[in-house]
Order: structure tokens, then sequence, then C-alpha cells
């Protein structure tokens, strides 16, 4: 009888919708199929699922009912019947991962979470969300910080990436650990996805990669509705996707019922998880906000439903209109055994890691390792402690500093979007990460216990992946992406999305300047670091030789919770005698000193070697320059107040000059006058680029010689930022 | 002979790429369609053609020849045989526009552009490629600024994206103006790709869109090489692209020998052109460096052949390896006939375009105003002079004063990445841009004379298309964009392009600060604004009420050569009494003149009313406090001096301290002090999220207060800038 109420609920709120309309058509398929498929035990617990949803929305009137209560019978077949995981030992190594990508849905997981059995996320807390109780544990969308969260989630298309890196992860480890009878990773990543994720260019390219790497051990559940915020998804995309999926290489599943037919649902996620060559697409027609008035339609997606048709949804269910967030006996009895089953799956896994700890030390001592984070105690010996004399592009230096460490340990996997030639990242004898069946048609193979990674041209994706790799568990993988400095305006939202989740990534940026010329103003990064120096919890260091280069790898290896961007030239630099790697910790410390100064020089990266000679040719002039270098401004701000005055000496009247073809836009934190760029770029050679804009020395020499001149004339100069 | 021999040297370099390898096998099939197929002319062209990129590149040892040469045929194919242009009036309106998204190719642009008479690519200009020429036509990458350059591409994926708008932009004049027997706009989008850009996103999502569109004036020539910068295309991507792209909507055409059948080509494209409902998808197979001894391999991609491989080309070809940059006369007789030919077409458009003025003189009038992209003189008198008292968010601030302007100016054409219920983008009886045909499950028609576009959930190629859009012609359309302004950082590669490009884009960004609440820190843009205001030529402005939105689009709409970024609030604001949207221009201006004042609050945005109520409790605890509203620091920027210290009146000793929920980075240049955020968001309603971080009235007026008595103690921080 609920059942069929139900049915009719659904039916009587189709004005909208394809799928609706769709189940308008197949009215009694529908129902007689709820009827087989589901206990009334199911029933039961779907019901007070979607109800749970509509009340948590309905107490502060707002949130995202609609698609969380679409999915309610997903999340039964995922938590109750296929998933493993252990809800009173969330961070259980071998869980299986779930990603909700649309992750505006965060109350299904919530809820979820709630209903088996994760400690912290009691019911008390569950009626956070939306609350202005600033400890809740239901933000707006899910956080990594909280129990049961593998990934934050928000902006569409990234779950999707993310999921991908944390199938990467557990096909890395199989490859790099499992013996046989001794399964020690062992887990499947499903990842929650809605229409909107299927739009967005990052996901699509992840999906691109998935297929080509084959991760059988991955699985996409969409949530298809075909209903986004604008309405139906026909406004704006009629392609068809299972076509598409196909032609990327993922096996497709159709589940034509997906509000009812759990028993479909468990059918096609285990056939998934037993897929043994092909990532899973499982495409579930949903209907959002099922069971409300406006069942179907785009207004169910982002507002609460209001008090009378959530009344109206608890008649339709045989609930009582005026009680709220009811959870019956029934459905705490049908949940109720999964903190057990979890618990003996994490004893069952501990048991054979301790026997393959016996049988296979070495490996068994690495392995635990891994599982913890934590890297060879002897990593940083790997870096060399001397370099070549010969001036060394800094792009250069990154590979002398850290291919030897890349090599060796194995916590890293090292990506390019398509740029191996030009980023240096390769290390001797280096395994492509490849589906061990691979064989390109230039003669590569690799296989899946490699760790280098050629993403593609996928920069989104790159560093979007790489936040799942390390987000498998805390440091048991450091990815390490590489492209150009420019595009990781690309990949923004993602190395966005890793520093907000305290997620170690090490991206290695190569060009970073106008000096790497020829490819021009599309290529020439002027505005991008502004962006990356003000993004919180992100490093963006850039040094001057090789040097400061192994002083930024140590600083970007040893911040654990906190990427970073280690920004280098593509073009040769001096090897200079005064830089200090240790000292690149500290963000900006003295190259030169000098006393009684008349003016101190900032100096940045490939630039530096611009202020010390600019320095070189004031001091013919009886200007005394002293030279500081800067390669990290948030390192520099982390200092004591006394360390950096001792370092600026503005307080001593003495102006500073900051030397950075890059946007000033944040400098006059630490400096007086910038010669600086504030247009795009120009499509010279490196050397005439540099002339062009004015960072010859020459035209240095005359910039910081015409700045004190013009302090002199208008000393109200002193107290403003001067762009010379 | 000459073919025979080209076809040996192909095979010869064999060793690596999965096309030469089926060239291979394919050898006597190839030479008999070559022999076949090209005349002795063509053939004469094709390796004049080649052995002309591999001079250029060769001079100065550097750039990238493999992709121009394996597209010769498809070039001579457009230029000669296809495409409708006129090179001695480049800027003709009813040209077809090609588009090179694989940038880095730009010599086959470039060279054609030569060979087909465009005055101003002179040979002595072609040869500037890579040399310290400041004033070189011939950039590493296409740039608009030049002759015959419709967008600047370069960054991987963009130009399909341009592409998509270039043929939107044709679609929606068409049906605007068109009449039978008058097709006054006729022209074929072209767009040449290689590998890369179909693994960005950017071109996933714009691919997708125009599937749906269904835009049959669209074809995607896709120089399908299967090599990139890493090697062969299958380490990184072996998805059925045919397939997929039929996914999508698109018709798909084979062309199996790319390096010769120019026949085939000619075929093919004008199958593309005569397509009545879909965009064309052409697959050509070529190989990269064709003729070089590194032919189908990934090193003929960026970088010179070498003196002896380009000289062993040259006597394969039968010509004097000691020459450089030969363009014999038969290859001058091939080309001399298309400037001609051009200006047959310029006078034919333009007669027609007479007789359609006389016929239709209103729309004849308005057609030409649109040609030279000039806007109805009265377009300011649209927006309303006054608004409501009550406090009104500014994202409907902006639709109040920009709605009844889209409503009447044909020249805006207005998209959302489905957020229209939340950007109030839409009009009084606003029509879809869409295909005629379609009518979505939720009721909504459209036709191509519509404007409104709903992109779907694709932020970055809604960016992307809008470039395009406004590359059609100056000002003949000025695209609109609209999201959560924290997805403009999906979209900020495009939003650069179109700076860079000096391209009139209007971004509509919404809920812009912490204020837009419970969504959380991943939709809380805090560094976002930093990116923005360091971009050179965008202007990114935060209105505080509904005057200044009013002030803040009639900048933007004024701006004829760079986008905006109109940034709006959530939530509601109050009406304040002292703005003024004259005043918006100068990007910031007193709200609140005291005499004597102790302390100048610097007010953005959604916070301006912050600093006045702070101002105002300060007054009661006898600080004098000052007001400034700053809405575009590069507005203020552009100001006298005299402005600027008058405004900010840091010179007569008075602190400044600024109050915005965002990065600090780069208010130093205009404060002493900031009451920011360098932390990421937190998900609370917008008030609590206030509260949270400090910008409560209480909390802001013990900032100031303290700031001031700190530095009472400590006068060295009166020279330094100080975090609140």
């Amino acid at each position: 009888m609920h059942l069929a109420q139900d049915t009719t609920q659904a039916n009587g709120a189709t004005k909208y919708g394809k799928n609706v309309v769709e189940g308008l058509k197949q009215e009694e398929k529908i129902e007689q199929a709820a009827v087989r498929k589901l206990t009334e035990e199911q029933d039961h617990v779907l019901k007070t699922f979607r109800l749970l949803i509509a009340d948590l929305c309905q107490q502060f009137n707002g949130g995202h009912p609609g698609g969380a209560i679409g999915m309610a019978a997903i999340g039964v077949a995922l938590w109750k019947y296929v998933m493993r995981y252990a809800p009173h030992t969330p961070t259980y190594f071998n869980r299986d991962r779930f990603v909700l990508s649309n992750g505006h849905t965060c109350l299904f997981q919530y809820s979820f979470l709630h209903l088996t059995g994760y400690k912290a996320m009691t019911l008390d807390q569950l009626k956070s969300y939306h609350s202005d109780r600033v400890d809740a544990l239901c933000p707006g969308h899910p956080e990594i910080e909280h129990e049961g969260i593998e990934v934050t989630t928000g902006p569409l298309g990234q779950g999707v990436a993310n999921a991908v890196g944390l199938a990467m992860a557990t096909k890395n480890l199989q490859a790099t650990y499992n013996k046989p009878d001794f399964g020690v990773v062992s887990n499947h990543t499903w990842c929650m996805i809605g229409d909107a994720c299927l739009q967005e260019g990052v996901a699509l390219e992840a999906i691109s990669f998935a297929g080509h790497l084959k991760l059988n051990n991955l699985t996409i559940i969409y949530d298809n509705n075909q209903i986004t915020c604008d309405g139906s998804v026909d406004l704006t995309n009629t392609e068809d996707v299972n076509m598409k999926m196909r032609a990327c290489g993922w096996d497709v599943i159709d589940i034509e019922d997906g509000c009812f037919d759990i028993g479909g649902i468990v059918g096609a996620l285990n056939k998934a998880r037993a897929s043994t060559d092909k990532p899973t697409f499982i495409n579930v027609r949903t209907v959002i906000g099922m069971g409300s008035a406006v069942a179907g339609d785009a207004v169910a997606h982002g507002a609460a439903f209001g008090a009378a048709d959530v009344a109206n949804m608890k008649k339709l269910y045989d609930f009582k209109p005026e009680e709220h967030f009811v959870i019956s006996d029934i459905v705490r009895d049908f949940f109720a055994d999964l903190p057990g089953r979890g618990e003996e799956l994490v004893q069952s896994w501990e048991k054979t890691v301790q026997e393959y700890e016996t049988k296979f030390p070495e490996l068994g001592a690495e392995f635990r390792n891994r599982v913890v984070g934590r890297l060879p105690e002897d990593w940083k010996d790997l870096i060399p402690t001397s370099f070549p004399d010969s001036p060394t592009a800094t792009r250069k230096s990154s590979g002398l500093v850290f291919n030897p460490i890349a090599q060796k340990v194995k916590n890293f996997m090292v990506g390019t979007a398509d740029l191996s030639p030009s980023v240096n990242m390769i290390w001797k004898d280096k395994v492509d990460f490849q589906h061990p069946d691979l064989k390109t048609t230039c003669g590569i193979t690799g296989n899946y216990s490699g760790r280098y990674i050629h993403y593609g041209v996928r920069e989104h994706a790159m560093c979007a992946i790489s936040n799942g790799l390390a987000a498998f568990a805390p440091n048991t993988f450091i990815p390490t992406t590489s492209s150009f400095f420019m595009f990781y305006l690309y990949a923004a939202p993602a190395v966005r999305m890793g520093a907000l989740q305290h997620l170690q990534v090490i991206h290695a940026a190569t060009h970073d300047s106008i000096g790497m010329g020829e490819d021009g103003p599309t290529h020439q990064p002027i505005e991008l670091a502004n962006l990356y120096r003000a993004m919180p919890n992100l490093l963006y260091i850039r040094p001057a030789d090789s040097e400061e280069t192994a002083g930024a790898w140590i600083t970007a290896i040893e911040a654990k919770n906190t990427p970073t961007i280690i920004s280098t030239s593509r073009h040769t630099l001096p090897q200079l005698t005064q830089t200090k790697r240790d000292a690149v910790a500290k963000g900006g410390y003295v190259i030169e000193e000098v006393e009684d100064a008349d003016v101190t020089l900032i100096g940045v990266g490939a630039e530096l070697c611009h202020a010390l000679d600019t320095a070189k040719e004031l001091k013919a002039k009886n200007i005394k320059a002293r030279v500081l270098s800067f390669p990290c401004q948030r390192l520099f701000d982390a200092q004591p107040v006394q360390y950096k005055r001792d370092t600026l000496r503005r307080h001593k009247g003495i102006p500073a000059v900051v030397i950075e073809p890059y946007a000033p836009n944040g400098w006059e934190r630490y400096a007086d006058a910038a010669a600086c760029v504030k247009r795009f770029g120009h499509s010279l050679p490196g050397k005439a680029a540099y002339k062009y804009f004015g960072f010859d020395t020459p035209a240095l020499v005359q910039k910081v010689e015409g700045y004190l001149q013009q302090v002199r004339e208008d000393p109200l100069l002193r107290g403003e930022f001067v762009d010379l």
C-alpha cells in the first residue's frame, strides 16, 4: 500500500522531466517492479530517508533536497549491500572509497553516515545542516575533515577526477604490494555524479583518462534525473551519454527504475565491482524530489519544499505530519549490522597484513610505512649537496633535485600534462603507470606499479586526479604534477581544492616568466602568481638557482598538509654563490648586505640574477644597493616580526624595489616600488623579451636610479607605491 | 617522380606513429591515391610549403614545424578551394572564419596568409617567426591583432570553443537579419585542431554544446597525427574519437590520406559546408613532419629538424639544398587568383546589403550598425534613474540595470552556466538561443534569433565561446556570461584570453563574498579577486548597491576593448544614499568626508555598508573615520595622482583600513591595514559567516580601534602593512 501511494505520488508530480514522463508511460511496470523488488522494510527505509531529507531542509528553509531524495535507493544499495567500509573505523585503510561529486546533495551522504553508525554523525549533528552552528559536521558540501568523507566536493566535476585518482592509488598499491593470497589492498572506488558533472570539462578529461587506464576498480553512478538549475537537461545537453562513455572505454549498465529498484542497483554495483577490464558507468534513471509535489522539477533542486508539501509527503507515506526526523526501530534495525560487519573487515584485513609482514618482512615494513604515510628517513640525503657551476635552468635543477627522490621513494607518483621533454621529471629507469596490456605505437609499455603518469594534455584533470591520489590516505602518496606555469591556470580549481583540503601535492611549474620567450603572451604568466600568492594554504615558491631549487623541494616535501607550486625557469640561470637552500624556508633573506644602503633590491626566482647585476652596476654609480632573495611571500610572512624587519630594513628608511616581471599587486607589502609588468607579454626570444619589458640591466639601473631621484623631488612618493 | 620520392621518404620515416604504421601497410594505396589525386602543380605546392616551414624553423633553430608540415594538404584544400575570404579585405564581414586551435602550428596559417596574398604578411614578415623583431606579425602563436587572424590561440582547446562562438554569431545574425534571397550573413566557421585539443576539457564542453545546438555551419578539421609532446597519443588517449563525436551529435567524415588527398579533403569540406543539421568533424590522418627524417615522431613537434635533415628533404623533393624560402612562380600562380576572387565576394556582398537596405530600410540600418559594432545611442536611457529603497542584493540590481538593455539591444547575447534562477539575467519575453526544432521536456523552445543562452554547467566553455562571439567582429556582439563568482576560476583561462584579445565580454558574477553563506568554502571566493585585479586589461568591479551597480554596467558597456567582471552579492544590501553611479568609473571615491579624520575606512562592494556602520560606531567612541567606496582598483589607478591623493589622504598622515573578506594582497597599495581574510571560508548562513570572520560591526570597530592603538604603541607599524 505504501508503495502504491508512493508511485501514485511520483506520478502525480510528473508535469516536468523526461524520466518522469517516461515513468508515466511505464506506471504499471514501475509499480510492479517496486512491489516485486522491494521488501516492506526497504520500502519503509526509503520513505524514512526521503522524509528525513525533506525535514532537514525544511527546518532552516534551505538546502538541496531533491537530488538526495531521488538517490535514496542508490544509497541503500551502496551502504547496506555493496560498499565495504567500517563506520566505527572510518579510516580503515582498505575501505571502499565513496566520492559524492554532486556535493550539493551532501545530505544524502550525511544521512547514510548517520544511519550506518558513524559515531560523529549524531542525529543532533545531522540537524546542524544549514544551521549557524560553527562546529557543524554538515556543511553545505561534504568536507574531507569530517569522519566518513573522502574528499571535499562542491565545484562540479572535481569529484569524478578525484575518484579516478583514488582508483589509481589502489591500482598502484595493489601492483606494488599485493601477493598471491595476500590482497592487502583490494578496495573499490564509487563515484556518485549528477547531470552537471557530465558537462564539466574536468570530469570529461578524467573520464577519458580512466577509460584509457582501464580502471576496472572504478564505478561512476550517474543520478540521471535530467534536471539542473535551469530546467530539464535537454535545454543544454542532448548527447548520447552511454555511447559517449562506451567510446571512452567504459562499460555501461542501465537502471531504468532508480527510485525503487534496489535489487537492480545492487546487481549493477556488484557487476561493476567484478569488471575485469574497464571502469563501469551505471546510468540510473531517478526522479529529483521523488514524492514531493515538485518531483521532477528544477525547483526541487535547491530549495526546501515548504511545510505543506513535506506534510503532504508524510501523509502519503503514512507518517505523521507533525513529527519530524522520525527514524523508526525498523530503520535502525535495518542498518544495525553495519558497524559490526565493518569491524570484521578491519580485523580480517589487519590479520592479512600481519601474516603478510611475516611472510614478506621487507615489503611488509614498507607497506606499513605507506599506510601511515611515512617517508624513508633518508630522503633528504638523496638530494645532491652541490650542483654544476655552469648556468642551469631551474626546471633542470628541479630534475637534479627531485629525480633521485622520485626514483627511490615510492610515495611519489609523478605526472605531466604532456610536457615530459620540457619539465625534466623523468628519472632513470622510470616506469610508466599504465594498464599492463598497453603497448603504444611508440613502443612504450608500463604497468600499474609504475609511478610516472602521462596525463595527456589534461592539466585540470591532472591536478584533480592528484588530489584523489593524495586523499587516499594522508601522505601514502605525494603526487607531483608538472606543466608550464601558465597552464596551472587551467588547473587552478583543482589546485585550490588541494589547498582547501590540506592535501600535499607538489606542482612542478616550469617556464615561469616572460623569459620563456617565443611562445608569447598566451604562455607568459603575468598575473597568475598573484592568484597563488593569495590562495590560502598554498606555497608558491620561485627558486633562483639549483641551490634554492633544492630548498624549494625540501620545503614542499616537508609541508605535509599544504600543496606547493615550485615555479622554475625555462632558460638557464647562473648558479649564484650566495643562495642557501635552508634559507628558502624563510621565504626571503639577505643575499648581499651593504652598510648604509641607499636601496634594497628584492630579486625573485629567475630574476634574482637581474637584481644582483643591477646592484653591481648601481655601485659603479655610487648607489649602494643591498639585495634580497625572495622565493616565497607566504613563508616570509610566517617569520617573526623582527626577522622580517631586519631583512627588509624599510624601518631604517631604506626604500625597497622589487624586480619581477609579474603584476606587482601584493609586493606593496614588502617594497616601495616595483620593476614589474602590468600588461600582457610579448612573443620574443627570452633575452629580447626581458629587454622589451625593461628587465635588462641598463634599464633596471635606470629605473632604480630614477626612482631614487623621483623620491627626492616628491617626498610624498615615499609613502606611496611606485610602478617603475 | 616527386610524389614517389615523397611517399618513399614518408615511409622511410615510419619508425613511430600509428598513422605511419598504418601508412606503411598501405604504401601502394597511398602512392596510387596521391598520383591519381594530385596534379603536378599541387604536388609542387605541397613540397614548397613543407620546405618553407622547415626553413622558417631552421633559420632561428626553433619553433613548431611538424604539425604545420603535416597539415599542408589541408591548408591547400581550405585556402585554395573551399574557404570564402578576401585577402585584400581581411575584415570582410561575411568571410568564413578560420580558427587555428592548435595555435603552435601558426606557421601553417602565416604561410597560407602569405601565399594567398594578405598584404601585411610579406615574405620578410613571414621570416620574422622566432626572430627578435619587436613588430613581427609572426608571434609564436596567432594573435588577433594581426591581419587574417580571427582569434588568438595557443592555450589548447580554447580555439574549439571560440569557433563554436563564431558559428553561433553567424546563426544569430542569420536568424535576425537574413530574408529570402538576402543572405546577408552566410559564412562558415572552420576550426583546425590537433590531438591535444581533443583532450582539453574546455573543448569537450564546447563540442558537446555545439552538437546540442546543431551548428551545421561549424566544421572541426582534426589533424590526426597521433603525436603529442610525450610521444604517440595512445600513451594517454585510446578512446574512439569518431564514436564520441557522433555521441555528441556531430557528423563524422574520415580522410585516410591527409598528407596528399587534397581532392578528398576538398570533398569532405564541401560536404561539411552543405550539412543541414549537424556540425561536422573531419578526421584527417596525417603524418607529423611529413618528409623529414623525424616524420611521425614526437620530436618533429617542437624543434627545428636540423640543417642536414632540411637539406635532405630538399634533395628528395628536387629542390636545391642551398636555397631557402623558395617560392616558385608555379606556386605564386597557383594562389594568384585568390585576392581577386575575394574582392568579388566583397563586392557581391556589398551589393546584396545595399539592395537589402533598400528593401528593408529599418532592418538594413540596424544591420549596418551591427556590422560596425555601434550600439543604439539611447542605450544608457534604458537604465532606471532610481531604485527601490528596500535592501536589494546587487545580483538583483544587476538585473534591474541590465535586463532592460538586454531586452532592447540586440548586440547583447546573454548566457548563464545553469544558474538562471540565481543570477537574474532573464529579461521580459526573452527568447532562448536554441535550434528551432528543439522542444525540451520542460516545454521550452527557442530559435537562433534568441539571445539568452543556457550554456549548461560549462563555465569554461561559456567564457571561451563568448570570446568567439565577441571576436566575430568588433562589438557586433557584446556577450555576457553569468555564474557564481567562484566559478570564474573554472573559466579563468578564457577570461584571460578575452582580456589578452581586447574583447568586450561582460561577466556577471554573483555570490561574491563569504556572505553567500551555507554553500561554504568551495563556493566562497577568498583569493580569486586577486587574480582578476592583477590580470591586465580587465576590470573587476564590486558595486555596493543598485546605484553603483548601474555605474558598473555603464562602465562595462563603455569599455569597448576590455572585458569586465561585475561582481555582486547573493544577499540583500542597503541602498546607500551616498553612492553615485558616475563615480564608479573613478574606481574609488569619498563616501563620507570628515575633517581631521583619525582613519580612512575603505569599503568595497557588499561590505561597503559594513564600513559605514563601523564609522558610525567609531564616532561614538570619538574616533573620526572617513569612508571611501572602492569598487575597482584598476579604474582608480588610472586617475590623476592628485585625485588619488585627495581621495586616499594618506599623505596627510591618515591611515587607511580596508574592509573586505578577501585575501588582502594588493590592498597594501591603498591602505595601511586590512580587515581581510587569509584563510578559506566556512559553511554558515551569511550573517553568521560574517560574524565568524570578524566582519560584524562590533568586531570591525574593535579591529580599527585596536589598530590605531597598536600604531601608537609601535610607530614602526605605520610604515608596514598590518593584517587585522
